[in-house]
């Protein structure tokens, strides 16, 4: 009943994915060359290939779960690579995450040999890799994109589709500048916070209270420049003077304020584009401005 | 019963706070520059001053809620001033936005005269003010702080005590440092989704959905780095590399990325520390190590 | 013969100066809250004063050389301070870097009294004051600067009039914002060449060869933007694809590049500009546009 | 008596070094995927192949100036790529700016050929190209550079050694980080004098007289840390304290100030290295410790 996979790349996320593609009843046929990480999928189950080509011969679907894009060139294009084997119809699933120029490239290439081509890096951490319980945010036509459920449900709980080739890895890599830049953002609060004397525990936790904490996708966003409404709650002029006062102390105490005095810049974009007396969520605004141009 | 209060500097904030002063049975009387505000006042039962001075005089507990520092040291100090009025035991609180070192240089200035101070700015927005519950972060001895909370519980629903004098200024200059720079950095996601031919509706659903919108201080950091766990859930090299590709998707696409790209340095600075393999909320104990000096 | 000149603030710079006046034959009378530093130069033929008010007085011109705008405030219009004793008809200079917004409010308060101010920051070293070849910016009305000449001559080798009242700190300031930051950004070139194992002393000769050492102003600027030609000797794009290389490279040896990664980020918004095809300095076109609107 | 040399990439930079190893005598054959460019050196009396490997065919020296890592990735192993003709003991040089780590990648499979690796990219522009007056950073073994040299001498009047397989990449990249970076910070210097209302032509003539315009490269550095000497001339502190006011200049001006902005943090960082007393150029020794590690 179970379809066919090749698996290629078993490694802290790989492996406990194919493991639950066998879970869910499918037969995976498992390549990477790190032999060890072969060897113990194959006490799970796992059928194991000799090289790149052979996990993906014959497969219904053929799947990749690589660091990066040279690796998943090579797995693909190298000698005794996947492309070789795969065949008119064949659906083929990269899950490494990957520039989206790349992914337009190999997709191009196999698509002249009527490979269907997917494209589903996965957000979350490895433990949800074991539990089945990634985000997956997947690229490619309707149809295969449809096709690719069947694989995709033993991995993950939530599957997002963003639009063709590429819109999977652009979707994961704007996940994660957000949420990686934001990771020293708040490392520059709370050192701050420790620098200033104040209990980095008491500081989070009145963050937590706040936007600073909760983040602004959810509360000031939908609020006000999503709608449309930039009448001020919190006015740009009066952000931009906050945050030069906390530069101003982050000075007088050394403590690194590196994205903040960055920040301090983009308001002052937002000045320049006449929105100093606007809701502080018009920096949105601005900044689309500057890079969609559509007005100024 | 209540008491009396001398409150200046009645515009968009301080108008709504000395009216729910009134509303809670205080005598109030204020001064403001601007003599249309205050006409405004009086119709809702408030006194009105003819200088700072004379807003002071007499008053158990005189309330600053002015924009900057130059205006809180010329309402205090310049010609009929509310310092000549103070007297030994009148309670001085500062809830305008300033730096603590001047919050500091004030506090001493009016202790030589025994008045008793107290900084206690606000958070939240003008909607909040006008409804009472406004997030006061209070610095000052701990005695003040208690005959302070008679003022402050009439204005806001969060009153927390950060430390001695200045201390409220700084957790309120590190909660707008982060909500501010955090602003700027929401804008760049959407806008780098849109450049990427996203539905920006769907990313910010997507991002909602992970640490990118919810953030990190009530996700990772407790769940890792603030106990001590660093073992990797996901890698600082990995979120070094993934950073590394959405700069690249950014260059490709015309995106503006001005955080991440400072970001991306800040996990060139966590893998200096050696803590490459670490997970990746390490940066923020890297980033304590530079700002502290503790190792390294 | 020589003027009457009160000196107030005379430390690592003042002191030297008030000794170039004196060498010029002024009579100089000398103020500083540091009365060993006052003593040291009554040996030199200065006399004391008391206060600054006393420095001041009957003085034809006086001359403050203090750290910041609230030393100068002080100095001026405290306890004793100048401001009491200036008459009208005054010469004032303030010889300090302070914010051009203090030096406009404090020019505004003398003049009110007839006094005429000046402002003349100083650029170079300590040695060059001792030496009295300072680079003097200065600020305010001819007439005025005029009689500064007189002054400021023994103090410095160029003397450049930088137009009206505060114009001298706000040249002292650009031309300190740049030479700061090109410290900074010079520290991270020589260190990414020894991060990547090159000899850095090599790495200066090879620079000191191109504009990377020799600069922009005096090479590229004149030749092309300067005068209106942006036919491209090297373009925008090409630029923003070798930072993109750089980066990539100071990525893999972990060698900090901040100023860089936001580099690269300009020149994003020079092609954001349509300027991708032109000449590099048309960077300083893009980046114009978005301060002055003239264009987009 | 000239060699016979295979010219892979004739465009802006190829085409005009071509002609100047035709007009040293070499014999040259020359390759691109552009035939109009091809059909133009062939007038002037280069020999035209169909492909790379034929360019490559029985030549001493093949000579590879593409624009990127790709483009030479696939004209030295792509089909009909110019890898297949080299035999043991050709040269090859890679004038091309691409990152070191893809020339080492490449160097490694060709070396396993016998085929002896330059890397030898270009700095300068076109009209140099032109003129057979490049500045060439060349990396490899003293033995291959030697030869080297016969076909470099025509292209470029200056020609530096700077290591192993490489180095004259990485040489390059450092070169361009730097002059790249600060184009950007040049044209904010000047926006910020022009937005504080200053005449640029005279901020630039000002700047053209102290180490903003002049560089650090040649005046403070070997005056001054090159040389071990701290002493300050212009102290670290005063340095931050500059920077901050010029910022907040910029704040008030709204002018654009990014790089500066993320300078100022160095100088953050310096302090905190214990440096502020320091002479400002130990901004160098202080990001060399975070760097390197010697130290803290
Ligand atoms: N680890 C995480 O937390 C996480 C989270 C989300 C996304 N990701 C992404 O998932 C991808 C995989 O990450 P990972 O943590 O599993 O990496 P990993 O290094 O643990 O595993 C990669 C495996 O690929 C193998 N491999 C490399 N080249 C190969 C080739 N040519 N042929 C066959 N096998 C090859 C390696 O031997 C290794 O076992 C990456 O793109 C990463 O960015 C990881
Ligand atoms: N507006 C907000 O959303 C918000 C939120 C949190 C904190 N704050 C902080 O609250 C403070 C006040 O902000 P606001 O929005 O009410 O400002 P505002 O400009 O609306 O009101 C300030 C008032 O002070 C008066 N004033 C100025 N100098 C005076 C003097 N010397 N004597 C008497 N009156 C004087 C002005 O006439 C004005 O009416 C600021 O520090 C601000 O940062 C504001
Ligand atoms: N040191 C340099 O290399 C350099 C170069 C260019 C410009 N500057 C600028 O020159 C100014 C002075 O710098 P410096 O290095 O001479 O500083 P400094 O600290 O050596 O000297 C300042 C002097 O002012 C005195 N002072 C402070 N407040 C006073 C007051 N109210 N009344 C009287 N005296 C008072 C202090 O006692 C001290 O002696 C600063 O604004 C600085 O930015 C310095
Ligand atoms: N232009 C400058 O001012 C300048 C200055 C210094 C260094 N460089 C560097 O020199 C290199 C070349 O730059 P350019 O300005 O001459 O670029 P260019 O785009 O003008 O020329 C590159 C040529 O390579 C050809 N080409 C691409 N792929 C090919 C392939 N596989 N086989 C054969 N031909 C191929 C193209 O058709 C084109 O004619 C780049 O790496 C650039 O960074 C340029």
């Amino acid at each position: 009943m179970g379809a066919s996979v090749g698996f290629i790349g078993v490694g802290t996320m790989g492996g406990p994915m194919a493991r639950n593609l066998l879970r869910a009843g499918h037969r995976v046929r498992v390549f990477d060359l790190d032999s060890r990480l072969v060897a113990g999928l194959e006490k799970d189950g796992a059928e194991v290939a000799a090289n790149a080509a052979a996990a993906a011969s014959e497969a219904d679907c053929v799947i990749t779960m690589l660091p990066r894009g040279e690796h998943v060139e090579s797995a693909l294009f190298g000698d005794q690579g996947a492309a070789t084997a795969m065949r008119e119809g064949t659906l083929y699933i990269d899950m490494s995450t990957i520039l989206p120029s790349h992914c337009e490239r190999f997709a191009h290439r196999l698509r002249a040999a009527g490979v269907c081509v997917v494209d589903a890096p996965v957000g979350r951490s490895s433990q949800h890799a074991i539990d089945g319980k990634l985000l997956i945010m997947v690229g490619g036509e309707a149809g295969d994109v449809d096709r690719a459920r069947a694989f995709l449900e033993p991995l993950g709980d939530t599957i997002v589709h963003c639009g063709p080739t590429g819109a999977g890895q652009k979707m994961k890599l704007v996940n994660n500048y957000m949420s990686i830049a934001l990771n020293a953002l708040t490392a520059e609060a709370l050192v701050m916070a420790e620098s200033a004397g104040l209990d980095p525990e008491q500081a989070r936790s009145v963050m937590l209270g706040t936007v600073a904490g909760q983040g602004h996708m959810g509360t000031t966003y939908p609020a006000k420049v999503l709608k449309g409404d930039l009448t001020p709650g919190f006015m740009v002029d009066l952000a931009h003077k906050d945050m030069g006062l906390a530069l101003a102390m982050a000075g007088e105490l050394d403590a690194p304020a590196w994205l903040g005095a960055v920040a301090h810049q983009t308001y002052g974009l937002a000045r320049r584009h006449g929105r100093g007396a606007e809701d502080w969520t018009a920096v949105y605004a601005a900044l689309r401005e500057t890079a969609m141009g559509d007005e100024r």
